[in-house]
């Protein structure tokens, strides 16, 4: 990315004045046009009904179908707009119908959402082991595939680090294997270049307001039609089905099966405005930036003393943890936004299988965004040595 | 209602100077204060990050759920917010483990989301009877009452009629033979004065967007703790339950166990706005001004020639529904969208009981909210009888 563009992002995003935003793992910073979007449309709404403003922007509203698809290289017909990534990946997930026995391959890295639904399914839950770098070992999966695994279900990024498991070895071997595969693409979506025909996925679930710099209360799901049309969802109302006649409904085709019917269009409206301004500045331009000024932020952090940075992983993203010793994570995320550096803390309960299995402490999350500078970088290292280290040695 | 708060009431509603909105249980006009509410919080959120100005939120947040406690009478612990009164809906129904044999009984006016739903469970559904009213019949209920008997859920008022089911004494029915009772108030909450002691629901689902003014995108549930502390969420993520250890989850004791943790906080202070600017009108005085402009409607249309109004029931409230011979509904509406009158279409697909029932066709609404004028209730009247009538003759 050329530094005018990164200049320009920054001045079309208003929160670039006040603070130095480490927190895009957590909700990124929107430009100027997701806000705008979303106000302007609220507004508009306002003056001229909730239904009425919806039936004139139904054009925009098909739009927003278009730009998701386009940033998965996927369908329109493929997509299905929900309230945040968790109802995406739900909408999935509960629509199977896991019977004693079966069994879920999923990621040490996994979610805590994901792991309490597996959990609350009965299946057999199988974490498949990483590899000596960390991340997913792809002949563990292999290994541990038989007849009775009904779903392989994994984090393409975890919330507590900068991994990036190997998601598209992952739907290599579920094509081959004939295994649904649901991909939670919650922390890669609009900071990796996602292409779901290179990643083989049967499902796809994300945010719009993390990497992608959308509304909060925003998310997606990309279902391919083989698996979308063997699923009834687990839940259906007047938009995913229509009622017939007195005993019997009819369950729609696309992937508008999986959502409900009210939403709130601004919002919807806002994650296109997000979506559009990320396609436009162009994913692999993106993905670049970020993981080079991670890099470079984990290099700076592994240079100073009592600062340990648990990123693992052959590839890595635009998310860094790290801990310094003798100061928990969440006083130093405190003495970071004191300075104007917004941070996030990992802990325990967001990964046991991950925390347990590393023994990790708190972790404090720095995750990067491409509108964020090498002098921003800097910021935290030195509020790091000057402040938090200076003043507990 | 003093006739300078409604005034003030309309002074403060940006779309009454532009429309006249008789689209209340689609999604009424919101006050000021409600778009505003949200737009601030957007704003703020752009410049100091997603996460961020949700932590400063925290006791706003925390208000909205004391709000609407206070609007049904109920404790905080009690209510759920959600992003649509579906999902709210939803989070009970499909928490019922249904087994064949099991009966839900329901109402004939019953709204399609719901009676899908009963479809999907695979119970048997018992469509009680209505009274020689059109309201649903209570003894007729006894009569039905039997051990297979799951659930019983109604909807407290329609989307396709004026009627308001005697939801009391449904509750009565429901306590004494210790049945789950699931009450839609959807179109009821924000028009009429709701009480969930006095409705003896166990749980009580709402919108937003309609009679309240609130935000699209925004719902509610209240939730008895009795059925609550039973009922184990049929999805689960993070907020609603946590991870304690590899193996093991908890689910949260209050009604946020149906909730997602993640949301629109925007959207959320939108409806806790909406709910202060109701509960500071009164519902008493919203209901009864409410249910006095819809009857002087009903009764100027029932002078008209060629027009039917097909509102049943005893008690009926804001939404009139009618047709004029020889011009389909859809035609009446968009002739009244030309005259700046905002109204909607019922039709079968809402609510196949009813239709089919009575034989109805597609029915004009016409939905008055407080904020209403008796004017504008006879420009309705003279573009019917002067426009859409006379163009016909």
């Amino acid at each position: 990315m050329r530094a005018e563009q990164v200049q320009r992002a920054r001045e079309e995003t208003p929160g670039c004045a006040d603070v130095v935003h480490l927190n895009n793992a957590g909700s990124a910073l929107p430009p100027a046009v997701v806000t705008d979007t979303v106000v302007d449309y609220l507004r508009h709404e306002a003056l001229t009904g909730g239904y009425e403003a919806a039936a004139e922007a139904q054009e925009r509203v098909d739009g927003v179908y278009a730009s998701v698809a386009r940033l998965l290289n996927a369908d329109s017909a493929d997509i299905a707009l929900t309230d945040n990534a968790t109802r995406s990946w739900q909408a999935i997930f509960y629509a199977l119908d896991f019977r004693p026995g079966d069994k879920i391959l999923t990621c040490r890295a996994e979610y805590a959402s994901n792991a309490i639904a597996y959990l609350q399914s009965g299946a057999e839950i199988v974490v498949v082991d990483d590899d000596e770098s960390g991340q997913l070992d792809v002949a563990d999966l292999k290994r541990r595939i038989d007849g009775s695994v009904k779903l392989i279900s994994i984090s393409h990024v975890p919330t507590q680090g900068g991994l990036v498991n190997p998601a598209e070895e992952v739907g290599e071997v579920a094509r081959q294997a004939g295994i649904p595969y649901l991909l939670d693409a919650c922390q890669s979506a609009g900071q990796l270049d996602l292409d779901v025909t290179k990643l083989k996925c049967d499902a796809l679930s994300g945010t719009g307001r993390k990497y992608l710099r959308g509304p909060r209360g925003t998310g997606f799901l990309y279902v391919h039609p083989r698996l979308r049309e063997s699923l009834e969802p687990a839940t259906l109302d007047l938009h995913s089905a229509a009622w017939t006649a007195p005993d019997s409904y009819e369950v729609v085709k696309s992937a508008k099966r999986f959502e409900v019917w009210e939403r709130s269009f601004g919002l919807v409206l806002g994650l296109g405005a997000a979506v559009d301004y990320a396609l436009e500045l162009g994913l692999p331009a993106i993905e670049a930036r970020v993981t080079d000024l991670a890099a470079r932020l984990r290099s700076e952090l592994s240079e100073l003393p009592k600062v340990t940075v648990h990123d693992v992983g052959r590839r890595k993203c635009g998310i860094v943890t790290f801990s310094v010793a003798g100061v928990p994570a969440a006083e130093v995320k405190q003495r970071l936004a004191a300075a104007k550096i917004n941070t996030s803390v990992s802990s325990r309960g967001s990964a046991q299988y991950d925390f347990t299995g590393r023994d990790l402490p708190d972790l404090v999350r720095a995750s990067v965004h491409y509108y964020n500078t090498e002098a921003e970088i800097q910021s935290l290292v030195t509020e790091i040595s000057t402040g938090v280290l200076s003043t507990r040695s």
